[in-house]
This record gives C-alpha cells, sequence and structure tokens, in this order.
C-alpha cells in the first residue's frame, strides 16, 4: 500500500531539518538507526501509547526505541510505504543531554562497582544490579502486582519448608541431571521467560542463550522479548535445546504462525500463559515513570487500548482475555510441541490439564507480577501432589514450578514435593544487567555448586532419590501476620544490652 | 421564650466592643457568620464542654465552630432568644494570630504537594493527608481506641487471606456491579458514614455524595456529619441512592422524626449503629488536644457529661446506651426503610437479628475506633457465613463488612466470604481531604481498575461467581504474637552483606 | 548481749571525727538518721553483702540505706549494744557530691516533665518513669529473668486474646464491683505485692495503701517493703482491706511471729509466694551496679550467701528453698485468714492446692522477674480453668492472676477467663514513681474509665456476666517464633513508597 | 625419600636472602619457626590451595601458619627431605607491615574492653569477642551455612518452648550432676569439638581442656584442632575424661590409626560426625577473604581439589563422602570405645543407629554450618523422643543435643525433652578468644549458676527428675513466617506515642 503524500527519496539521504518539521501528532517522523519513519498514522495503535513517540518527533529515537522494540518490529508492524529511507545522520541536530546527578552517580556506581567473584550466591548479583541499572530498567524488572506481597512471598514460602536430611548414604558422586520434556539437562532449572532483556543488557535475551548453552539447561523464550525470536533461536548452539513462552493473541491467525514458526526452528515446547489475561498493575514500575515501555511482537494495535492505566495494560492489548479450557484442543492441533500451562494456581485446575490433555503445568503466579496474594508456586505445588498421588495422576503429566527460586536448597525443595523442574527468571536478569555473560556463568555455577553441596548434606547422590519424607512443610500454608505491635509497650521497653566499658559506651559499640 | 436580659436589637448592627464585654462564664457572647449569640445558659449544655466555648467568649468563633457543627445547628439547639442579630463585622477586633511554625510547614507541604496523578492506590491518599491536614483533624480521623490494634488488623486480616485463582476463563468483559438493598450499583462498596467531614474539606459530606454519584456507588450519611442531614440529601442528583446511619437517641421523639424524615427525604436505608452504646476513647486524638469537636444533631444535653473524658465521650451524650434487642420491632413499626444493624461482631448476633426480622447486618468494629481487640469484619464474616450456611440462614439477609479495605483484592475475598458489599470510609475522606472531590473520584476509579484486573486474573467475570474455593483463609483467625524479641542474641548477630567494593563501603551502598 | 570494746556514750553526742576512724572492715561504724552503728560484726551477714556497708563506712550512710531498709531494721537486726547513739551532725564532714552529668539530665527531665494529665493510660506512667527515675530504681523496677522474655510475655500475652462482643444489650448502669475473699471491692483489681517502694518515692508503699483506700480495692502488702509492715497498715483508713504477702523463712517461729501479727493487726488474707524459693538473678539490674539493694526484713543472716551473684541472690537468703506441700496443713493450722497460694503455674498444683486445703491461687510467673519462659498468668488460667470445669472443681477456690495487665480489656480477658480478680504491680510503681499519690489515683481512675467503657462496648453491664463466650483465644498458647530474618533478600528488596514530589523527597517526608 | 636438588645445609644456618630467591611456583621455599621448607612439590597437594602458600614464598610464613595448623603438620605431611634447616633469621627482611586502621581500632577495643566481670551470660562473651578478634577469625567462627537461618534457629528454636513449673518442693539442695557415656560429670554439658582453636587464642584448645577439667566436664577434641592431639591429651589432669570428635579419612588405615591412637591414649568416647561428608560453604567466612584457612591433620592432598570454592572446602577433602551405614561394625570392631553418630537429624537415621549398634547418637546440625534449613537439634529430639518411647527404644541409647545452647533453661529443656547431656561449642570459644581461660570459667561458672537457679524454680532438685511434663513445645516445629511486611500501610501508619513535653520533644525523648 503506498500513501501519495509521504516522501520517500531514493538514492539521496534524507536531511535531518527536512525530519525536523514532521514534529508534531499531524505529521510525525522518527529516526530509528539512521532510518527515518513516518509513523503519523501509527500514533493511535501504538501499544505504549503516542505520547512516548512524540516526546521524539522530528528526532533520533534509536535509544529510546532499541531495548523494548525487536529488531523486526518495524518491519513487521509498519507498512513499507512508510519507510522513508536513510538519514544524512551528520545533519541531525544531537541533543544537549542534561547533565543529570543521579545518572553521574550511577556511572560512579558503575566504575567502582564489586568484581564478579564477590557476588557468592544469587541475591548477590540483585544487590549489585540494584545499584548499577537505569532506574526505570531496575524498576520494570523489580516489580511486582500491588503491595508485592506475592512476589515476595514467592522466596519467604521456601523459608518455611525445612529439611529433614539423611545420613550415611553414599554421596561422593552426586548427579544432578534430570528429564524435561524429553531433554537431557545438567541440573533441574531452566530459564524462563522474561521481558525486555534489552533493559539489562544492550544484547538483550542471547546472553541467556549463551549462559544456557554452556550448563546444558534450556532456555525459555519470551514473547515479549527485546531481541527477535529468530535472533534468540539463531544464537542457538549445538543440540542446545528452548522452549517458546506464548501470550496468546487475540487473532489465532497470528497466534498459529508463531506456533508453527517455533516448531519449525526447533523449540521442544510450548508453554502458553494462562494467568495473564491482562498484564498487572506495577506501582513501582508506574512511579519511575517508565511510561514507554512496550513490545511490538504481536501488536495489532487498536483504539481501545486504556493508556492512562501505564505500560503494561499497554501491552496486554494483544493478548486474548477470552482464552478458555475450550481452545486447548485446537492447540494440541496445531503443533506436535508438547503444551504446558504456564500460570496453574490450584489444584483443581491441574488435574483439569490432565484432562485436557497437555503435558505439563508451571505452578506460577508469575513472579507476583500479576495477581497479589495468589500463592507461591511451591505453596500450591505442596497442596497439588498429594491430591494427584490420591487420584492416581501423579505421573500423567510434567510439573515445574517457578518464583522465588535464589538458592539450590530452593531446588531441592521443589524436587522433594514432585517437580519435575524449576523455572529461574529474574536472578539471571540480574546477573546479566550487572556483569554480562560472566555473570549469569557465574549465576549458575553457583547453584551448581550449592546443589551438589546439598545433594550431599541432605543424603542423596541422585534427583530420583528426592521425596517429599526429606522435608518438614508442616507449616507451609500458615499465613500468620502478627497482632500489629504494640507501639507504647514497645517504646517503654528497655531493652537488654550486651557488657561495655565506658570507653566503649562512648564509641556507641 | 424570651428572656428580658438580652440585648436584641433590631435593624442595627451590633459593635465588636459591645460583644468583647460578654467574655466570661457569666455572659458569654459568641459570633458566628457574622451573627453574635448569647449562649451563656447554654455553657453547661454545650457536648463539647464550656470551656471551648469560653475560649471565644466576646470574639468570633466562625473558623472553630464551622467544621464541627452542621448549619441548621443554633437554629436547631438554641432558643431563638439568644440570637442577638447581625455584627457589624468591621468593628470586630481581628486577632493578631501568632505565627505558628507548624502551620507554616504544612502549607509549604500543600503549596509542593505530589499531583493526584501520582496516587496509584488508595494508601497513597492517606500519606499525602498525612502530611498536608490539620494535625487535629488528622489525628480525629486516623485515630483508633486504645492501642489501635484493632483499627490495624482491620487490613491486617485481608493479609492473612490468599486466593486460589483459577484459570482459561473466559474474562474479556467483566462486570463489577452487584445489587445492595434492592440498589443496583457499579461495584461492591458504598461511601460509609463518618463523622465531621469539613474537618478534611470545607465542603464537608456533599464532597462524597458527588464522588458517589460519579461511580454510581451509594453514600451512607452520618448522623455526626459537618453538613447537615438536608445538605446532604440536597446535593443528590438523579436516581442516586443514599442510606442513613442513626446513632439511636435517649429521646424516642427526636429519634423516629429522624428516621420519618430520613425516609421522606427519600433514604433507601436505616443502618442503625450498635456497636457505639458510647463513644470510644480514642487516646492520639485526645494528645492532639483536639479538645473541641463536637456535633450538636441531636444533643439534648445534660449535666451528668463527664467532659474530663475527651470529646468523644462529651459527643456520646445522646446516644441511647440501654438500646436492646427489644427495641428492633418499634424501629421496624416506624419506617418502611430496610433496616440494618450496623457493627455486628459475632455469628450468634447475626443469627439473632435474622429472627429479630431485620434486612441486613454490617460486621463492623467501627474502624477500629471503639472497642480494641474487637476483631476484624471479615474475620467475623468467615465466622459467620459456614454457621448460617449449616443453619439454612445464608439468603436471610443481607450483610455488609467494613474496616480496612483499601484494596480491590479486599473487596473480593470479602465477596467471596459472602458479602453483598463492602464499606469504605476513611481513605475517601483522605482523598477528599488531600485533594477534594478529584482525589474522591480517583481513589474510586483506581479501586475499578484493581477490581476488574483483579477479577480477570482471579478467573470470574461477574461478581456472583464468586466463592470461599477461591479463598486460603486457613490463617485468619490465628493471632499469633511473636515470642518477645530475643534482644541479646540480635545484638551480637552479625547479618550477612552482600557484596561491596571498597568504594560503595564508604559510600554505605 | 553488751560488747566490752563498744563505746557507748551516754548523754553526749558522739563527734563525726570519732566515727570517721572506724572506716575499715576491722572497725565499722556508720551513720544512720544521726545515730551511729557499730556494724563490723554484722558486715558478713549483711545480706547485700559487707561491700555497699563498707562503702559508707565511717559516714553518713542514711541516703543509700533509706528506701531498701524498713525503718525497724536496726532494732529488729542489730544488737542494741552496737547502737552507739545520737551524732553531733554537725561535726560530721560533708561529702562534696561529684557533680554527675547523668543525674543533671535527670534533674532538667524532672523539670520538664510532662504534667500528669498527659497520662491517657498505664503504660504512659512508665514511660515518665523511665526518665524521671534513678537508673538503679528503674533497673531494680524494671528488671526480669534472663533474656527477660516472660517479662514481656505477660502483657503480649493478653494481645493473642480477641474479643467477641454481643450487642443491644442494655449498658447504661455498669457496675464494675466485685468480691474478693469476701471483700467488696469496685473494681476486680487489687495493688499486689512490689518491693522496695521507696526507690520510686521517698513515702515508699503507704502512698500505694492511700491510692487503694481511695479507689476503694486491696491492697497486698509485701515482705519485702521499704516501709515496716506496721506502718503500711497504720496507713489503713476506715474499713480498708489489707492483705499480706509472705517469703516463708527458714525458721518457722518468724514466720508464725509475722503471720500471727499480720491477722491481729486485721489483714485479711495470706499470699504465700511459692515461685520464689530463690530470688530471680535480673541481669539488667546487675548491669545498672545496683549492688547494695537489700532487705532486711527477716534477715537471719548466713555466711554461707553467695555474694557474687547480685542482690537477688543475696535478697534471697532468708527464704525458704524446702518448703513443700506438706508444709499448708501447718499454715492453715497458724491462722483464720484464707490462704492463698501466690505463683502457681500449671493446672496440676492448681488441683493440688484444692486438695490442700487452701483458699485461692494467684497464676503468676513473679512479673517475669524469676524463672524466664515461665508462661503468662492469662495462659495458665486458659489452661487451669477448663480443666477444673471437667472435674467440677471450678467454684471450690478464687482464682487470681497478675503479670502484664495494663490495660482494662486486660482485666476484662482475665474476668472472661474466670479469674475472680487480678494484681496489678509494677504500673502503680511506676505511677507513684512519677506522680507520687495523685500518679496512681489517676492510674486507677483510668482504668475505671476504660472498663467501664469496654464493658458497654462487650455489651455485658456487670462483672458477673462476663464468660469464655466473649472470647477468641485460639492462638493464646502459639508461642510461635519466626523464621529467622532472610537478610540477604530484606536487603536487596527495594520496599514500596508512597507519592512524593521533588520538594518532600528532598525534605525526606 | 631423598631428593637430589634440595639443598640441605648441615650445622650453618641458612641466610635470609638464599630463601628469597625460592619465591615462586618453580622453588618455593617458606620459614615456619624459624625453620625453612622447600614446598614446591606440596604446593598443588596444599588443602587451602597453593596461592596463600605463594604470598609467602621466600619469606616467613609463621604468623600465618600458626593458628591453624597443628604444630606436627609438617613432620606428618612433608617429607624430611624438604626441611632445609634452621635459618638465620637475623638475615632475614623483616616486612613492614602496612597500618592497619582497622587492627588499629581493634587494638584499641582490646585496649578498652568491658572487664569479665561485666559478663553476665553466655551471649555476652559473644558480644565482647565479636569486637575484639581478628575479622577473619570471627568469620570463621562466627559464620554459618547460606543465609545463616539453621544457625540461628538452633538458638530460637528453645524460644518456642515454654516452662510448666511445679512449686512447693524441696529445692534446698540441687544437684546437677549426671553421668554420660559412664563418666559422671558436674552439669550435664561437654565441650563439643570445634576448629582451630588458635584462631581465637594463641594456646588453642588446650585452654578449654583447662576449664572443662576445673568444671568437671567432658571436652570431646575436634579433628580439625589447632592444637595437635597428642597436645590436648597432655593437657588433660587427674581423670579427667576426653571424647574424640572424627572425619573417617577416605584412607581407613588413616581412620583406624586415629582411632586406636586415641582409645590408647584414654578417650571415652569416639563421636563420627555424619554430617559433613563435604564441608559447608559459609559466605560470610569468604567474603572475609579468609582465603588461607585449612588444616592437615589428615590431609592426604590431591589434585581434584576444588580450591576455588573458599577453605571448606579444601579442608574437606580428606573427609570421605562415601561413608556407609554398613562402614559401622567395622567401627565398632576396631575399638571399645563407645561410639556415637554426631550429625543425626531424623528419627528415623536414630532408630536405624540403635539398629546398627552404636551406643549414641548427638542430634545436631553442625552449628548450622552445613546444611541451612536443617531443623535444629532439640526439634529433632521432640520429633525422636516420643516415637523411642513408641517403640520401646528410650533406653536404648544416649542422646546428645548440641547447636544454640546458650542459656541454663536451653539445657533444661532439652533433658526435658529426654537428652542426656548437650553439647556447646561457640560460646566456649568466644569466652576463650575474649578473655581466655578466666574467660571460659566464668561462662561455665554462670551456666551452673543459672542452672541451679532454674532447677529450683522448675521444682526439681535433680536432672533425672525432669521430664516432658515440664514443657510447652506445642508451637516447636510450628517453622511460621510472616505474610511479607505490608510496607505501604505501615508506612502510613502514624504510631502511638507516650506523654512528653516541649521540652522533651525537642530533646528527643
Amino acid at each position: 500500500m503506498n500513501h501519495a503524500g509521504s516522501k520517500q527519496p531514493t538514492g539521496e539521504k534524507l536531511a535531518g531539518e527536512e525530519i525536523a518539521k514532521h514534529n508534531s501528532r499531524e505529521s510525525c517522523w522518527v529516526i530509528i538507526h539512521g532510518k527515518a519513519y513516518d509513523v503519523t498514522e501509527f500514533l493511535p495503535e501504538h501499544p505504549g501509547g503516542p505520547r512516548i513517540i512524540l516526546k521524539y518527533a522530528g528526532k533520533d529515537a534509536t535509544e529510546e526505541y532499541e531495548p523494548i522494540h525487536p529488531p523486526d518490529t518495524l518491519d513487521k508492524f509498519l507498512d513499507k510505504s512508510k519507510h522513508l529511507g536513510e538519514v544524512n545522520m551528520e545533519t541531525v541536530e544531537k541533543e544537549e543531554k542534561e547533565e543529570d546527578p543521579e545518572e553521574a552517580d550511577r556511572q560512579e556506581r558503575i566504575r567502582t562497582m564489586p568484581i564478579l567473584e564477590q557476588c557468592y550466591n544469587l541475591m548477590d548479583f540483585e544487590a549489585v544490579a540494584r545499584r548499577v541499572m537505569k532506574k526505570t530498567a531496575w524498576a520494570y524488572y523489580s516489580s511486582g502486582a500491588d503491595d508485592e506481597i506475592t512476589m515476595r512471598e514467592n522466596h519467604s514460602a521456601f523459608h518455611k519448608i525445612w529439611f529433614r536430611p539423611r545420613i550415611l548414604q553414599n554421596v561422593e558422586n552426586i548427579d544432578l541431571s534430570t528429564t524435561m520434556l524429553g531433554t537431557k539437562v545438567s541440573i533441574p532449572f531452566y530459564v524462563t521467560a522474561t521481558a525486555l532483556g534489552k533493559l539489562g543488557n544492550p544484547e538483550g535475551e542471547i546472553v541467556l542463550t549463551r549462559g544456557a548453552r554452556k550448563h546444558n539447561v534450556i532456555q525459555m523464550i519470551p514473547t515479549l522479548a527485546s531481541c527477535s525470536f529468530d535472533e534468540i533461536v539463531d544464537a542457538r548452539e549445538g543440540n542446545q535445546v528452548q522452549w517458546l513462552q506464548l501470550y496468546v493473541n487475540k487473532n489465532r491467525d497470528i497466534t498459529k504462525r508463531i506456533v508453527e514458526h517455533a516448531e519449525k526452528r526447533g523449540c521442544k515446547g510450548l508453554f502458553i500463559t494462562v494467568d495473564a489475561p491482562q498484564l498487572g498493575r506495577r506501582e513501582k514500575d508506574m512511579r519511575s515513570k517508565f511510561s514507554d515501555v512496550g513490545s511490538n511482537v504481536q501488536s495489532s494495535g487498536g483504539d481501545d487500548v486504556d493508556r492512562s492505566q501505564g505500560a503494561a495494560r499497554a501491552i496486554s492489548s494483544f493478548i486474548d482475555p477470552a482464552l478458555q479450557w475450550t481452545d486447548i484442543p485446537w492447540f494440541l492441533s496445531i503443533t506436535k510441541m508438547p503444551i504446558i500451562l504456564k500460570g496453574v494456581q490450584r489444584v483443581e485446575d491441574v488435574v483439569r490439564a490432565i484432562a485436557a490433555g497437555v503435558h505439563g503445568v508451571v505452578l506460577s503466579n508469575h513472579g507476583g507480577r500479576q495477581l497479589d496474594f495468589a500463592r507461591s508456586g511451591v505453596e500450591v505445588l505442596a497442596e497439588v501432589m498429594p491430591e494427584l498421588r490420591r487420584l492416581g495422576l501423579e505421573n500423567r503429566i510434567e510439573i515445574f514450578v517457578d518464583g522465588g527460586i535464589r538458592r539450590a536448597t530452593d531446588i531441592i525443595k521443589a524436587l522433594c514435593l514432585g517437580a519435575t523442574g524449576v523455572g529461574i527468571g529474574r536472578p539471571f536478569l540480574y546477573a546479566m544487567s550487572a556483569y554480562g555473560l560472566p555473570g549469569v556463568d557465574r549465576a549458575m555455577q553457583l547453584l551448581k555448586d550449592e546443589m551438589e553441596m546439598n545433594m550431599r548434606l541432605i543424603g542423596c547422590s541422585s534427583v530420583d532419590q528426592l521425596g517429599p519424607e526429606f522435608l518438614d512443610t508442616r507449616a507451609l500454608s500458615m499465613h500468620v501476620n502478627g497482632t500489629p505491635s504494640d507501639t507504647l509497650s514497645l517504646n517503654v521497653y528497655d531493652a537488654l544490652r550486651g557488657p561495655h566499658s565506658a570507653a566503649w559506651a562512648k564509641a556507641k559499640l
């Protein structure tokens, strides 16, 4: 389709001054990677809202655009007639960036950051990332729904599970390997799908691809990746295995195309997200003015997008909130990949999933980013397995868990309860954001080291030996909350102190 | 009744100097809204005590009087013979107000306050209100009984209730509407009755009337409003619905008059407060020296009021502490409005209320302002519904809950447990105090947005689908309280720290 | 018995210079209330150890001596031959007291202390007392055993008990009165025995006598009072009732004499302390260097006292650690006063007490000053009453509770559970220490005001209507203790913040 | 075995300059206690890794070497041909030590430290030690596995156990003595095995030997001691009893030699550590750069040691991770000492231990240094004893507990639950590190004093009277963890404050 009014020079590069004139809602051009685009008609369809585009009307938008759009976005979603051609970048006026003291502080923190060897566990990467990431990127990765109760509960739940180790077993050789959906992996975790990897690292999700390859674990490719699907698949090496995470588009043709493409490119599992008919409100993210996030992968646009509700709701416009159990047979019909429902949160739905013929479920609450006060995946797992055993269904599907896994002990606990494997997301994002691939590599190695040791200490030499008898989970479902604090009493209480000499007292030791 | 000694000039305005002479307990005149009143004989009857009036003896008391007395107070409670007539305000000496550094700070905080769009949830309005409200007004709104344990427990209780969401439901279209006492509302909350609205906003309760109208929810008119009952009713628009909250007067004639008037003016429900035979002691309020609050709506005065006990006890003088179950038939006889008991706190009394023939109950502890260690309404609800179901009584009355509702998840939890709707009070007061009607509007809109999303995430497209199977309430009644802290051990424990470089350590990152 | 070597001048006053010579362990004289005493031989017998006496050897020890010895101590425990007679105080060298900056601070705090009317509850007196009392006195009153877990649990336990109030009862007139051991009292608490009242107020325990009289409650006279027993009895007015608390002396003749004397002087109850075969180690007290406390009431001295263990162990030297159940009949035989065992801590011992024929028990852990991790009295009460009812013994004795009572709700909870009344100790000591008799008066009045209101709010007009159906005690015995804190996770968590403008952020609002 | 290339001067001392030349991986000499050693070939075998040795290549390594190697290490593990002979120390260049401000601060803290008498309980020694120990030594002693949850839970678990004391027992004379594995001891604790005593005190473990002797308790000799086994045995006096803690070497000949030697030297019990097939990762320790710890007692070296994993894994290289139940008969065959399994953590393994014919078990998680989220020994004890009683096995073995014992109440709780005795480790290390032998002496005396008093207060005069009826352990296994904090609500809550005058408010009282 050709638009008569559009200026499409051939051969000759566009001048910055020309582009700068198209700086309004009426005529809006932007420069991306040295090329100009007429996005006037696209403005109302932009999933992230028109405002963020208009901010760059007539200017170079590359820096803002880059981390949150896969490279094939413009080709896919903007009619060729709007591709105005190359720009003579020397004629584009450089914007004087304001000196941002916060950014200067951040650069100083990066300059003096701890070396990678000082990270001894997965929380350590988060501690570093929090201080070296851009504030908006950190807010996007680290935020959760509402009061972030579920987000924090996810890891906290593991702290209600205690071990009953056995002794005097031959634990000289520890085998951490297991099989997930037919793929042998070196350790029972996979890299779960997380959005917008370029916010943390300019290379985006392919850093995770390389880390997963090195440690022989599976990567789940996110629908909302910063890299394009094909870029991520292309980064695969050898017999490396990837899965696809899928947000189901209202337009089933698009969905079908994506699924078929993934299968063709060799994906070995299709994880359909079922806990996000609408993407969650994340107030920390909203507060950080992260108003411009978006991903165009499947966007079909639409005037009814309520942009006032923030980025997450904008992104979610293409997701089908009418997806139902009755859609499952269709998915089974269009692919031979095993199908796994990601985001199951009650035992009844696990049973229903088995009846529907899918091959697995992920007990997950979307990293605490969707419904606050959803229970942790591991708590749901503890509810699910006894019921499945009672019904004789425990071997009918593979059950995965994600959310809050930070230690090898967390992995072992999930496996003892009956999980095939666990998904880990944010920790690798943080490792990647702080230290790139070496960070991801070390994070995975730390988990392996921890797990080998902990397997020894629990008295098991291979994953198949793990079982519920190694755990004490009695308190797992007790969501207690202390009586509100007795302020007056606490204030008058004169707490006990240890010994101190006059000199120490003075020095406040 | 005419008092010979009273000076009642006709035609000519009173001079400030004349009024200034009547500045003692023996002869006490005050100016309110440009008119003078002889309150000498009224002094001992003033529900707020004589002291606060004497502070303004011979002076203009308007500013102090305004927020805490409905406009018809003087007509209703002061004999016409004491209305001395208009004052020539130019002859009234202006009081040099002391420069109050605290008030100056507050004005500065108001000048620089966050914009409304920065409020993303109901707690945010409270955070702003706390800093921009007058200290005494804040203390009055925010205070609770004794140690404020119940006040805080009210919201905290919701944090012991967790969700069991279901997946793969068609949640494209969400219908939040429901019916309360025959009225269709857009979302299952109502604006519950709260006293003294003008402390937070010069327009008082009618701001809430307008907000409720906009969002098609019901407003419950408080007995102790700053606006008069008729003002609040007059602010109603279209087919907007209001209910009346009633403190029962010892003088049943007054009570009857109020009820009949309310019915005539179109009120659609009579909520009789049964949890306040005496108004609570609220120490935070007392400490803030808020000694002058009072409301005259029904005051019949009385020498036996113990004014030393603070405002709340003074206000409560007209309330009948002898109100009993045997009074209920009389109420049923004087009105056709449905009658709801507000402040029920145990299942036995719900059953008794059904037997008494009332149409509903509000499970409530008066916002934690009456009996400390009363349980939260939502906990009582979880006790009530299974018992009603056991007795086959679950559909005999409508059950409402109030106290601590701040998130749409709280509303959904109450509805899952069986409530028809929930009352929300303080949050709207805070929104109104900080931002006026736009604040109330945004607060209600935020609840709608939250609820629509959360309904999707729990897998329900309409309110009638909600039920107890969506909740895990096992810990709700566990009022645990940790062992007192192990001070010495905590003090010697050298907590783990994340990685830090020398530079970071120096900068205390 | 006369000691030849002692200098006993007759008629003529002793000179300070003479006394000053006897400043060693070999010859140790001290001045008390203007009289000199030769305590050389008494040194090793002093329950508080010789060191504290030697500090004043040859000097005036009155100020140190006064608060911790009843006035009849010297007559009772020092042979008349050691009473050296009056001293010409003008010849005694005044000690230049070092300027103590801490004491100066304290005096300044006293000068600017809050007025009595600012105390709205019992905790408030403690908050003031903590800042105006001498550090050692505060440490003595406020300290508990070991880690002070039980001391704090005592009040904390009440926070695990919640109300189930009833509505629509006639609560116009509230009758707080009840009967304890045959005495009608105005409100169901008594002033329990606490040691060394003069540490807090120069008048000592008789301040409490007067307060109890004013509010028509019973005072229990402590064995280790600063005032003598007779002084306290003499302070009684009208038909005021007192009880006696008794530490049983190894020498039963002394014990018998005390009991018979108390009965003769009109005491109406004998409370035998059974939870203190040895007085507790209280480290806060020890740390404050309060090495000189002691009370001589019954001291028979003894070389085997291990003085290195601090004051409490020294004081306890006269207490009989061999007191047994078989001693009870003897007590019943020597007095007609009802006998109550104070310090019972398990249901088995309550049953045994009934079998032994005593008239009551106090469920108490000695204010948390003896065995740490003893349960609170109110928790034991909740264990005791159902078992007594099961055995049909619930009316056989009167059951009292003490420990941690600070609010009228605490009293009501204990009464609902079956207590006849409750003992309150420290709060009145603090009120007395901070504000003298007016403080005690106000503290008692506050409890009455609170209780009247709370009785109304719970729906009971008299004490006999209270019962366990008004309580939810399910969590009372759950001594949970959260999993140790997840330090690394807590440190990396970036907590949600409310709205703030740039200006507010700068001002750290 | 003689190495031709080695320089072995006879008669004449080596010069510093000569040694200084051998400062590389190719030729590495070090000086220890005035003698030179060629460790070039030993480098790859060093359990602590070669790096730490290379740091001292060509230099005097004595100060670093001393605390972490028993004196017989070089003789045992370095071929005589590598012993180069005495060094003329005057020719060795003294290294200018950098001024370390942290060390200077520490020395100042030592100079002004509290006197021993200010330590009133076991926590107090830890508080002092934390401030006077070298940072690396403190980190080694005080660290635990992973998040140190188990380490802290160990003491915290005791806080979930409450007493049910009995009254009116004859508790005049308290007998704390008991019998462990046939040895009568004065109080039911023993000094359990802890590694590297010289880190805290230059004399090392023999300080503990002397303390144990003084208080007539048993010392368990650690495998990884700083002193040699024989030094510790030689420090024994009179009929003092010692036990041996054993890490089982992969080379059973070495193990057998050690066991036989211990028996010959009079050890009365063999405690085989079964909870450490691999020594734990302790991040606090790793973070403190304590990269040079190691103990050579049994090291057989090995190229496969993964030195990158820190000290603990290096040390553990000789421990046999293949030790199994089937090895137990062999142990029973090589010694007549009673055999006790140290580190049992579930009831099933206690039953199995009985079946295997051993004489005892220690319920222990290695002081929280191995598997995080292992339950506390005392919790396991509460699980074990009822089951053993059910099986009629309760008298078949002696059961010990260690971990977290800090108070005599902790000891009493363990004994009530059925333990024969308890092991105490770190507290004595801290007492020794802060105050040497007098510290250990006082720590033990404090426990005796506390226990005597607490026995009285619980109503028992000897250890055999203790039983489960004295405890309330209902909450022991409830590993609850509160709902994550409600940050926004907590932030807006305006906490109650006590009374304050304007002056006090200003002074922030």
